[in-house]
């Protein structure tokens, strides 16, 4: 049957290529055939899909044969090496690292807003966008289409997940070996052997440190938002002031958004756009303490937003809070939602 | 030797209590006589204070004859009843609750910031600020000296001791009961029965919600950042859009702030205003990976500073990230140096 695909998950070990299995198989993904790729350390390991057992081959650049479809996430350097070897042997490439985002000649979609970006694929891969980015963006978005966004301030409240597996085994680790001590909560140092991915304990902890910094003072990820963001929103003016936080938390972010509009906007008027806005969950109880949660938003595949209030220092701005899996939205679901586009 | 002063400590066995005591031994307050008043649960219990045993008494109110300061850390609703039997019976009071922060007959200080407003205790009693804004005014108020602030939005990452001892349990116990059990970090969620002091689980996990809510959508402590800073920095006009969230850290505060400012502003005027600034650390080298962390400032008295840079979405802004003990400047420490100065 000529609709069912070649995939190939590179980086299938990986924390986002775990659950872009998980995605291909609950979403019904009509996966024909399936190639497992990682390093060589990982190469002849089984993975289950559908309930087989695949065995994991080694990344080289002849792995693409036959290949319709290239799930790219094993960090930028692999994308930059091996994409262009999936292009030449006839795949697209889903890419969720950076290496390919800011490139003029690369579609960088959120299916959910700018699906149509994918008609041209001139390099015949198309970008993931960065994970707090996406979160943020599904939110803002339908915002922006009502209401005309200018610009925001963003602080997040992101998870190890986003680092990798290592990451999520570290804050594990730390945790566990805090906690079998008899050691109380003014005491909850660990030894330098314990601190290993970050360049801080991340347990108990809040680091402003995501990604690396660049000579203006900001990190790479902190600018993403507006980077990125103009390009998936089409908005070459949208300005983003944001701080990048990771926090000690598994698989969700967070972030806190202010956000300027340039027609008048209330928090009505916007709960009835966020209400019907497509892989979002309006979450916005206050008196029965609800709201989007980091805990909650884990697993699933809808974002959440809540805590929308009239910004007390914008003449025209929305104060509100979006949540969601970072793995998920973040990075497997919205790479095998653009695979669906293609 | 009549410069000592008999002390009361009202709420004595609290988590800012207990950093009450220490904070006036340490800074070797002129204590001659040591009341320590709680509830009737913990009458008949002692307390170490100079390597001796103090027994606390009941809080009733007659507790205060011959006192000459008394410090609440009770909450609110003890300080409104028993902050005026002190002040009829003679004492001045530093209250650490929000009973009192807001009334015209009452200072709100910072030391660093208006001590002298302390001239001027009509009522007797002098108000402590809340937590968040007195770390946050730390860094602001010094700026604000320099280039006139005008608004600020600013995201807090806040411990839990901000919500007392028994949230400092909660985090311990939720982390361990996870700890001990099989479970990996893909199933964190706790029983019901092991959330009682937050409404949703604090362990790996980040709550949009500190204080009640208010009409408004905001809650109570996100709008003490400006109604307290104005006053604090008398500043009439100063606007600040603030989302206040606890995250799983035992006792220290951290803020990521953006700040607009009347006069030009640069990165390196910044840092030369910091660098001189009392109560202050500027820790702010990235190359490095120097930049303030919650567990970093746990149990110091200064604040820390850094993570500075231009703001990306405000003309005349500057983007930073301040941290401060909760329970040192954020509460205990400030209340003592006001005692200081009276």
């Amino acid at each position: 049957m000529s609709h069912l695909k070649h995939v190939a998950v590179v980086g299938a070990t990986g924390a986002v290529g775990v659950e872009m299995l998980r995605c291909l198989e609950q979403r019904n993904f009509p996966v024909g055939q399936l190639t497992l790729l990682a390093s060589a350390r990982s190469a002849g390991k089984t993975m289950k899909f559908k309930g087989q057992d695949v065995v994991i081959k080694e990344l080289t650049a002849d792995s693409f044969t036959g290949v319709d479809i290239a799930l790219f996430s094993a960090g930028g350097g692999i994308s930059k090496e091996f994409a262009p070897h999936a292009v030449r042997a006839g795949a697209i490439v889903v890419d969720n690292s950076s290496a390919f985002r800011m490139d003029d000649e690369v579609p960088l979609v959120v299916p959910e807003i700018n699906a149509a970006d994918l008609k041209n694929l001139p390099k015949g891969i198309a970008a993931n966008p960065n994970c707090t980015t996406a979160i943020t963006l599904m939110a803002l978005y339908p915002l922006h289409k009502a209401f005309g966004v200018t610009r925001v301030f963003a602080s997040s409240y992101q998870a190890v997940s986003g680092t990798g597996a290592q990451a999520i085994e570290e804050l594990e680790k730390q945790t566990r070996e805090w906690a079998k001590s008899e050691r109380k909560w003014d005491d909850v140092r660990l030894a330098p052997e314990h601190v290993n991915v970050y360049p801080h304990q991340i347990a108990f902890n809040a680091l402003p440190h995501v990604d690396s910094f660049l000579d203006t003072g900001y990190t790479k990820e902190e600018m993403k938002m507006e980077n990125e963001g103009r390009k998936i929103m089409h908005h070459d003016k949208f300005r983003a002031s944001v701080t990048c936080v990771r926090v000690p938390v598994f698989r969700a972010h967070s972030v806190a958004v202010s956000a300027e509009f340039e027609k008048p906007i209330t928090v009505e008027a916007a709960r009835e756009v966020l209400r019907h806005a497509p892989g979002l969950d309006l979450i916005d109880d206050p008196t029965l303490k609800q709201y989007p949660l980091a805990l909650n938003v884990a697993g699933h595949d809808n974002c959440a937003v809540g805590r929308l209030r009239m910004d007390c220092a914008l003449d025209n701005g929305l104060a509100f809070w979006v949540a969601g899996d970072q793995l998920l939205k973040g990075a497997a679901l919205n790479a095998v939602q653009i695979a669906e586009c293609l």
